[in-house]
């Protein structure tokens, strides 16, 4: 995309969760310089029918086709086209009057409609995470091929994808990720196995939706960032780290081989890594209030302890396996959360039931997409079947 | 200068000081990449001797005549031409082999040298505070003319430097200058007043000369930090900001228009700084520890008390003026600084001295060099008289 191509032509996948509602927070903020083309989400038809209103898009669609029926009949007469199902979803990833598509759906079903978008060329702002970490070295490969930019949106990435620019890339020693350690990090194994969902979902700082808010928890976002960093930037796993931090101001930070450090910081607040990705190569004033480092005063940093958040060591695990074994972990920690939240799995076995579906499941070392997608199927297979064993 | 040009050809001023030891140890860590083509100091002919021996100049040249005597009579025989006093020492920062030279005399003295060098189109390293912040605009204004690059090598102008690389120069919304605090950050203005030489010489983080280290003491540092900050990054005098940060760790921040904060660390070496500022745009290993913030543990950031630390306001203050107001400032502060080490003046004179010569010097808006040098002249004259009244 080139640096004149302003207004900005969007198509916001997710655009009813947590990322995408900042997304639109982002467009509302800056309105000349963004122009909403076409919108997904999942089943919530009421809010999506709300953004249609506010922003115009030409198209829209909800993977739940029930809803989309709903929406279609509450929209009737508007000059919006209304999609449904996987298939919907995917025909809005590709829509030809876009530029860019921002990959905000949450968890594995992102994967289909972001690989599209890359494929249809559009420049992808990236929030899926499941779409590096199931299917990375596939996704990288087609972009390249096509000249497609993949745009970190995620707070860790852009970090790391803004300090990245105080030198070239051969330069880069180490990159830390740095997390909050979530709610529970001064816990005992003992207290953590006894944590309900309603704790589980009081996250400290960020303001996300539950499936990403018992990742912070577990600390299987952390885990998942490896394995994504390690794609994004092109980095071997050793030169990853992982730093606890628990005011979550500095969002990571890569460290040259000279030994000097570059760190991206600011407010927790999503709509600041959103708007890099949206705007990039510029940069415009944001909503988002203003760092001010005396009146926080204090920061803090260790590291992470594996004893009892044993799911960051699986990510590197995954992360120097590579092949199918991210997709494994993934598949197995989205079941294994789910039915965390429904009461029915403890906290603590959410990482051991993806540790033990990973290590089982059968490993192939260059997959194609529907070795990926098997993957995905037989460990979440794998977790039900585990989680339905040691649940409570 | 061109990337291309390695070996790079050095001229080291004041490298018997304590930049210029630094710079010949990362001379000594990446020898491939320097020759050392000339050298001057103040009067060490000692310890520049063995530098002569140890990196083989073609030039070298001593302030002191009597020093620069010794120096040949030693030196006899040995193939290195011996420069003597200040018409000495600006033939070495003219030498004709030399592609970049590091301007590390400390104080005013520095001014002559620096200005020849940058006449003669090599490209500065810049420790010497004082070339900016007398007479930064005429030289900044003779550097652009002859596309001469002014790199610094002060740790916060360099981290400035490095981060600024996260966006444009127009997308700076402000710069966040960091300072120690220096070792009384905690001592009332009543024990400020028996502050002893001895006391104030022993710098908690950086290891310095002297002059500089009550510099850091008193704050007049940052004071001269913010004048220079604003010539050398085109800033406006609002724009920048100094935050006390005691573990200097963080050396300097830039916060952009969209709230992103770019920081750059690293331990407290000034090996770090100094090496990037001589291989720009490359990075390459340096001696310098790594840092480690686990175990730093914890960062302290704090807004600094102008009513216990003046200095700080006085530099917003010459900054703001412009013209020959930090000349007057930095002169009148180098007399008082120099007068408290002889243990004459009480240290929290040291500002009121700076302050009240600053107000009543003769203040010219636009400087010719001359204008300067007189202004640093009367400021020093003024500083005398006035410390001589104040005197212990």
């Amino acid at each position: 995309m080139s640096e004149a191509t302003l207004p900005r032509r969007l198509t916001i996948l997710g655009s009813t969760g947590s990322i995408g509602r900042s997304v639109l927070d982002v467009v509302r903020s800056l309105p000349d310089r963004f122009d909403v083309r076409a919108l997904a989400a999942r089943a919530n038809w009421r809010e999506l029918a709300g953004q249609v209103r506010e922003f115009s898009p030409k198209v829209v669609a909800l993977f739940d086709t029930t809803a989309a029926e709903e929406l279609r009949t509450h929209l009737a007469g508007e000059p919006v086209e209304v999609l449904a199902g996987e298939e919907g979803v995917v025909r809005v990833a590709e829509h030809g009057e876009s530029d860019m598509v921002v990959s905000a759906i949450v968890g594995s079903a992102g994967l289909a409609p972001t690989l599209a978008a890359v494929r249809a060329q559009k420049s992808i702002a990236l929030a899926n995470k499941e779409t590096i970490v199931m299917a990375g070295e596939l996704v990288m490969r087609e972009a390249a091929k096509r000249g497609v930019e993949i745009l970190p949106v995620d707070s860790e990435h852009s970090a790391i994808w803004q300090a990245m620019s105080a030198g070239k890339p051969e330069e880069i020693a180490r990159v830390i990720i740095t997390g909050s350690g979530g709610p529970f990090r001064g816990l005992s194994s003992e207290e953590l196995a006894h944590v309900t969902p309603e704790q589980a979902l009081n996250h400290p700082t960020w303001q996300m939706g539950p499936k990403v808010t018992i990742d912070s928890a577990t600390l299987m976002n952390k885990a998942l960032e490896v394995i994504e960093a390690r794609l994004l930037f092109g980095l071997d796993v050793e030169q990853i780290e992982v730093l606890i931090h628990p005011e979550s101001i500095v969002h990571s930070l890569v460290e040259f081989v000279d030994g000097s450090v570059v760190a991206q910081m600011s407010t927790p607040d999503m709509r600041g890594p959103i708007q890099y990705a949206l705007t990039w190569p510029d940069r415009f004033e944001c909503p988002a209030p203003r760092l001010r480092l005396s009146e926080v005063g204090e920061l803090h940093f260790e590291r992470p302890d594996v004893g009892r958040f044993p799911a960051v060591e699986l990510g590197f695990e995954a992360a120097r396996r590579g092949g199918t074994a991210p997709a494994a972990l993934s598949a197995a920690n989205e079941v294994a959360v789910g039915t965390f939240l429904d009461g029915k799995l403890r906290f603590t076995d959410i990482a051991s039931v993806a540790a033990e579906v990973m290590k089982g499941h059968r490993f192939v070392e260059r997959p194609t997409l529907d070795d990926v997608l098997e993957a995905d199927r037989n460990a979440r297979a794998a977790a039900a079947k585990l989680t339905a064993q040691r649940g409570i």
